[in-house]
C-alpha cells in the first residue's frame, strides 16, 4: 500500500498530477464496483491470492459476476460453499472449472502460485470430517502447497495416529479436522513441534451442539502452539496453513 | 394522545356528550378490530407511518385482511417478511403493490411521506448482506427519504470503505448490515460524527451462530454513536434511521 | 480526515514538503504515544468531544496519564468506570474534577460543549436502574445536552409513566434504562415519534442473567425507532443521544 | 390414591384378600399396558382430565393405540402437536374428532367436563401468536372452562390493550401468548389483580432465539402474580388455567 | 382505574372541575414521586398489597425513603434481598421491623391482610433450597395466607415425599423450591389436582449452572398445573401462590 | 497392547527381525486403510466388540466400504444412525442385515458375543422416547446381553413406575431415556442399588432446547450411581451398559 | 422396600395391627425429623451407604444436626463441599473425624463398608484437577473400594499416561478427572475395556466456561464406555466407580 | 520419539539390553514422578522449551516443587497465572526470578534459547488489553523471539493503527489482543500477509461476556491467514507465534 501512496506523491511533485488528481486516486484503490460486490484486485498484492468468493448467501448472478473477474484478470478462481446446481452454471461459463461435491468447493486454477516451503499433512478425526478436510486441502493446493492427507485418526484408536507418526513428522504446518470431542488437535499438539491448525467441525449430534464442543475443547487445548479456526472453516485452515507455510 | 383525551373533555364540558359516552371513546381509540387483528391506524398518527405487517406466522388471508385495511385508508402498505407465494396473491388484490424478492418485502405506495432532512447512506460488509439491507433502503424509502447504497465494503479490505469515505461524509446518518465479525460499524462509527445504526446479519456459518457473533460485536463496539437493532432487522434499521432523519 | 490529507498535498505541490516528509506526515495523525496508550486527539475532531478514558482495566497511574494530557490540550475529561480510591487520587491532581459514586464517573468540564438542539429525557424503569442512568445523564450534560430525569416509572406501574406523559413530549431524544424484562423500551416506543435509546441493565437475579434478559426483550422491541446499546452503557447511550441530539 | 390403598388395606384385614393379593393389586395401579405406552386411566381421578396426548414424536399407530383406549371409557380425547395427515387418519376411525389446524390439536368431546368457577381471558401480542392461544382455548374449553379471546393487544399499540380493559376485569384467569420482546404479561400482570398466565411463543427472528428472549423476559417479570410455562406451550398455559379456575 | 376516570368525568360534566384540571388530575394517579422513586400507593388497590421493595442496587437511603411512605399510610411493608446491615438501620427506624437472615427479608405487619381462601404448602427438595422458601413463606404469611412447610423431600428418597402425601393433600396451592436436577415440581404435579408452584433455586453447582438446569427442567415439567416463576424468586412464588388463594 | 509390543521386542532379541523391521511393525498395529476409513480391527480385541459405523456423514459409498472389510472377518456390524435408503443399499450386499426403522440402526448379527452377566432393564419416560431406547436395546442384544424393556414410565404418574418396580429389581443395569424434564433417572436412581445409566432425548419443544433441559437435569442428579452420556445416544448407553455388565 | 411393604401386610393380616395403624407405617419410612431436613436412615439399605451430607448451603447447625443423627446410628459420615471453618467445628464434636482440605470433604469412618470387587483407578489430567480426584478418592475409599491414583497424565504429554499403561490395566473402573479441553477420558476409553468415568473440572479459564468445555467434550466422547457425571462432582464419580465396583 | 525407540530396540538387538528391560525403559520416558505432578523434561525435545507451569489451581508447595525440577535441569523457567505472594515465595527460592505483576508471569532465564527468524509484532486494542499481551511478549522472549510492542490500536480511532502501518509490515508474526468487538485482528488480517494470531481478551462488559464477544468476533474474521487462542490466553499466542517464527 505504502508504494502506491509514494508514487502517487511523487507524481504530484513533479506536478504531474494535481493534490486534487492525487485524492481521487488514493480514494481508488484497485477495486472494481459491480454495484452488488466490489471486487479486491488488490488482495492478490495483499495477501498473495485473488478474493475469494463465499458462495453462500450469494445469488448465481453474483457469484458468476464476481467470478468473471477474477478470471479475466488471470487469477486462480475459488468459490466456496457452493452447491452442485450453481457449480453446472459455473461449469458453464469457465469450462475447466473444477467442483468437489464433499468440499462444496468450485475451483479453477489459471496459473502457479508461488509454492509454499513444505508439506501441510491434512488430517481428520474420523471418516465423517473429510468434506471440512477437502476444502483445506483444495485451498492449499490452488495457494501453491504440497498437502499430505492422513484420514481418520481420532483418539478412540490411539494406534491409528501412532502408526501414521513419520507422516506427521514430515509436515513443516499440520491441519487437524475433528468434531465431537474435538480431541485430536490436542493430542497432535502435544506430539510435534510445528504449529498444528484445528479445524472443529459439526460432526456429532446433541450435546456436540453443530460442532461447538469440538471448538470448546480445541481453544483449551493444553498444548502449545495449536491455532484454532471456525466451526467447519477448511478454507480458513488451509489459508492459514499456506500463509504459515511461504513464510 | 393527549389533544384526543382533551378534546373528549371539552366535549363533556360542553354538553355535547356524556362522561358515559366519553368513556366509550376514550376506551375506542382508532384501531379496528378483525377478530385476528386490531388494525393500528392509530399508528401513523403517533409514529408517521402506518402499521407495518410483519408477514412471518401470519396467514394468507391475515395478511390480506389487515393489507385491506391500510390500503383503504389511502396509507402506504409495507408487507416484511413475505415469500414469493403470498406476495403473488396480494398483487392479485393489489395491482400496483411491488415485491423485492431479496429482501422478502411487498410494499404499496399511495402517497408520498413527509420527507427526511438528509441523506441516509446503507453499507453492507459483503454481498450476501445485501437482502437485509434492501428491506432498510425500502423502509427509507417509503418513509420518505434518500438513500445512498454502497455495498461490500468490509474491513477485510479497508481500501474498499476509505474509497467511499466521501460518499459516507454526505450522509445524515448510516445504516451498516455485516454479519460474521461485524467490525464494520466499529470502523465506521470511529470515522464519522453522525448516528450509525448497526444492523447484524445471519451471514456466516459456524460460530457465526446465525449472527450472534455480529449481534455481540456491535454491542461491545468502542466508538460512540453506534446503535443496534435485531439481527436481520433491516426494517427496524430503516425506521429508525427514518426516525432520526426527520427529527 | 480528508482536509488534512489535501493541505499535506497541496503542501507537497507548493514544494514546501518533499513527498517523504509527507509520508512521514501522512503517518503522523494527531495521536500521543504514551507508550501504553495513544491519545488520540483527533478524536475531538472527528467525533465532537476528546476521547473517554474507560476506566476499568487500567492502572491508576495509566489513567492519570492519558488524563494530563486531555485536561492539558482543554478538554472536557470523561472516566467511566472508576471507583472511589481511583477518583481521589485523580482529585489530588484534578482539583476541580467531580465524582458521581453511583455512576462511577469522575468528570472535569473546562469548557462548554456545542449545545444540543433539544431535552434528551432519561427514563428508568425502577430505582435499582439509576446509577446506569446516572452515567448517561453526565455524559450528555459534558457533551452539551438539556437532560430531564423521569425515575422509576416501569411498566408494573403503567400510570406513573403515563403521568409523565407530558415530559415525554418535550424530549427530541429518550434514553430508557431497565433490567429484568426490559419492557419499558417497547412501551415507551409505543407512544413516541422520536428515537429511544434503549439500555439494558444488569438489574435483576436468576433468570435476568445480568442483563441479558432485558438486552434480548429490547432488541426484540415490537414499535420501530428503538436503538439498544450494551448492557449498564449509559456512557454508550448517553453519546448517542448526544450525537443524535446534535443533527 | 390414599383411599384405594385404604381399601386394599381394609379387605386384606377382612381376609378378602390375602396380603401376596394386596401386594399385586398395590402394584396394579389402573394403567393399561400397551407396550408401547403406558395408558394413565387414573390421571382422570388425580387431575380432573384423562392423559393428554403428545402427539410429536409419536407414529400414527401408536397415537391411535393410546386414543382408542381413551375413547372406548368414554373420556374427552387431545391430542397435541398433531399434523393434518395424522389428523386425517384419527378421524377416519373416531368420526367426530374436530381439528383445528392452526392450533395443530386433535380433540373429541364425549362428555361435559367439570364447569370452571369463571371466565379465563385469552390474549396474544401479535395475530402470529394466535396458534398458541388457540391451543390454549381449545384445552380450556374441552377442561369445562369459558374463554374470552382478546387478540393483537401488544404493547406497541398500549391504547389497544386499555381498550379492552373491561373485558380484562372480567376474568377470573388471564392467559397472554406473546413473542419477541414478551412485555405484554407485565403490562397486563400490573393491571389487574388475577393470576396471569404467561406463555412465551416462538415468534420472532434473530435474538428472539425462538422464544428465549421471551421466555427470560416473563421469567423476570416485575408486577407479582405472573405464572410462566413453555415456550409455545399453550396446551400447559391452558391447563392451569383451568386447574386454578376449578379451585 | 376505570372508576376513577368516571368520577373524574363526571366531575367535568358537573362543572366542578375543568377539563384542564380533569387531565391534570388523570395524570396525577397515586403514586409518590421521592425523585428517585415513585411510590405506586394505588399498587394496594390493584394488587391488594402496598408496593414491595426489592432492596437490591438500591442505597440504604433510597429504602428507607420507601418504605416511610409504605409505613406511614398504615401498609404492610416487606423488603426482600435485603443483608443484615440494612437491616440493621431499617430496625433503627421501624421498631417492630422483624429480619429474616436466611430468606434474607425485612418485614413489619402493621394490619391484617385480607385472609386466603385455603392452605398453602410450601416444599424443598433439600436443606439448602430453605432460605428461598422461607421468603415465599414470609410473603405468604404478610398477604394473609396460612402456610405448611414440608422442606427436604427431594426426589433421591421418595418415601419422604410419600409420607408427607396427607399434608400435600390439605393444601389448596402448593410452592415448590428445588434446585439441580429440578424433578421434585415434576412429581408433586403428578400427585395432586391442584396449582403447583415451582421455584428453581440456584442450589447446585457445575451443570446446574446458577439453578438455569432446575428451571429448564420446571419449564418442561409433563403433568399439567405447573407454573414456574425465576430463579430462587421466593416472593415471586409466594405472590403468584397468594393471588391464587385468594380468588 | 504390551503383549504385542512384547513379541516383536523378544522376536528383535531372538533376531528373528531386525529393529528396523520391529519399528515397522510397532507402526503396523492391525488397521486397515481404506484411504477414507482406517477400520479398528484391533478394537474387538481391545474392547469386546468391533468398530461401530456412525452413519451420519458418511457417504453410502463409504459405509458399504467400512462395512465390507467388519463383515469379511466375521464381526458382529453394527451401522447407528442410517436412514431407509441406506439400509437397503446395505441390504443388497448382506442379505441378512436387519433395520430397526425407529431406532435408525442396521445390524448384521454373524456370531453370538460373550453373555453379560446379568439383565440390563430399559426404560423410557414417554413413548416418544422409544427410538432412542430401541438403539440402546439393539446395542445391548448385539454385545450379549439380556434386555427388559420398560416403556412410559415418566414421573407424571409415578405409579406406573412403582407398578414396575419388581422388574427394577431384577436388573443389573438401568438405562434410562427421557426427554423434556428428564427427572426419572434421578426417581430410579433413588430406587435401586445398580448404576443408572441416563440418556437425555431431544424429546420435547421448547425450553427443552432439543434435550440440553434433559441433559442438565440428568447431570444435576441428586442420587449416587447415576452416568450420563450425549442427547439422544442410545449405542452409548447400550455400550456402557455391555461394558458393565460384562465386569 | 417391597420386603417392608409385605411385613407391614402380613401384621395386619395376623390383626396384630390395625389397616389405620398400617397406613401410619407406610407413611412412616424410616428418616428421621429434623424439620429442616429428613435424614434418610432408608439410604444405607436401598444404596448400600448413608446419606451423604452436601455442604454447600447449609449452615453449620444444620449439618451438625444431621451428623450427629447418622454418628449415632453407626454410620460413616461424609460431608462434601465443606471449608476449614465448619471442619474445625465438626472435629470439636467428632474427634475422630478427618478434614482433607483439598476435597473439602471431612469424613469419619465407623466400620468397614462391604468391600468392592476390584480396583478403581483415579487419573487427573493435570495437577490443578487433583482436588476433584481427591474427593472422589475418599468417597471411594469410605465405600469400601482400594484405589490407585495416576495423577498428571495428560495429553499434551502422551508418553506419561502410555508410561502408566500396566497400572491402568490392573482397574475395574476407572475415574478420570480433566478440566480444559477434556481429553483424556477419549484417550483412556480408547484404550481399555472396563467403563470408564469422566468428570469435567471447572479448571481453565476463559472458554473453558467453568468446565463446560470439558463437561461437552466428555459428552462428545467417541469410545464406548464412557460415562458422565457434573462439573467437580468427585463425589458422584466416586460413588458411580464404587457402584459398579460392588456389582 | 521415534530415535529413542531405535536406540532401545538396537540395544535389546545387540543383548546388552534384554526385552524386559526394553519394556520398561519405553515404559520409562524422560518424565519425573512427583506424585502430584509428571515432570515433562521431554517436552522440550519434542516442543524446543520445557513445561510451562499453568499456575492457577496450583498450591505453592506444587509449584515450586515443579519448578526446582526444572531449574535444576537448567531450563527456562515460566509459572503463568501466579500472584504476588506466590511469585514472593518462588523469588525466595530462585533470586534471579522475575515477576510481571500485570501479566501475572514469573520466569527466569538460565540460558539462551534458539532464537527466532524474524520480529513478533504484539497489538492491542486498548490500553486494558496490555496485560494479556505482556504475557505472549514474556513467553515470546523467553522462547528466542524478539518483540515489537504496538498498544492501543483499536479501530475507532483506524488513523493510529494506520500510523504504524510500518511497524505491522516488518513483523514476520503478528499477536492481536482485542478485547470487546476484537474487531481489530480483521482489520490487521486484510493489511499484512503474514499470519495473525488473534486473542481475544476479557475485557469489556455487559454482552462482552467476558470475552466472548471477541472470541467469537475473531473465530468470524473475513481475510485469511487469522489463527485464535483461548481468551486472555496470552501464554498460548506467544507459544504459537514462537513455534511459526522458529519454522
Amino acid at each position: 500500500m505504502k508504494s502506491q501512496i509514494e508514487n502517487i506523491l511523487i507524481k504530484v511533485r513533479k506536478r504531474e498530477i494535481t493534490p486534487e488528481q492525487a485524492l481521487v486516486r488514493l480514494r481508488d484503490f484497485p477495486y472494481q464496483d459491480l454495484d452488488f460486490a466490489k471486487v479486491d484486485h488488490n488482495r492478490e498484492l495483499r495477501k498473495g491470492f485473488p478474493e475469494v468468493i463465499y458462495g453462500q448467501g450469494k445469488t448465481d448472478a453474483q457469484i458468476l459476476g464476481i467470478a468473471r473477474q477474477i478470471v479475466r484478470r488471470g487469477g486462480n478462481l475459488l468459490v466456496t460453499r457452493v452447491g452442485p446446481e450453481t457449480a453446472r452454471k459455473l461449469k458453464a461459463t469457465f469450462k475447466k472449472l473444477e467442483h468437489n461435491a464433499a468440499a462444496r468447493a468450485a475451483f479453477l486454477k489459471q496459473k502457479a502460485a508461488e509454492p509454499g516451503k513444505g508439506l501441510i499433512a491434512i488430517l481428520t478425526a474420523g471418516t465423517s470430517d473429510i468434506p471440512v478436510a477437502e476444502e483445506a486441502r483444495i485451498t492449499c493446493d490452488l495457494m501453491g502447497n504440497e498437502t499430505d492427507c492422513i484420514y481418520d485418526v481420532g483418539v478412540a484408536g490411539l494406534h491409528r495416529l501412532l502408526g501414521e507418526y513419520d507422516r506427521l513428522r514430515r509436515a513443516r504446518v499440520i491441519v487437524v479436522a475433528a468434531g465431537m470431542e474435538g480431541a485430536l488437535p490436542s493430542v497432535v499438539g502435544g506430539l510435534v513441534s510445528v504449529p498444528v491448525i484445528a479445524v472443529p467441525t459439526s460432526v456429532g449430534y446433541g450435546a456436540s451442539f453443530k460442532g461447538l464442543s469440538a471448538l470448546l475443547a480445541m481453544l483449551n487445548s493444553c498444548p502449545g502452539g495449536v491455532a484454532v479456526v471456525n466451526i467447519d472453516n477448511g478454507f480458513g485452515a488451509g489459508t492459514l496453513a499456506s500463509v504459515i507455510n511461504h513464510l
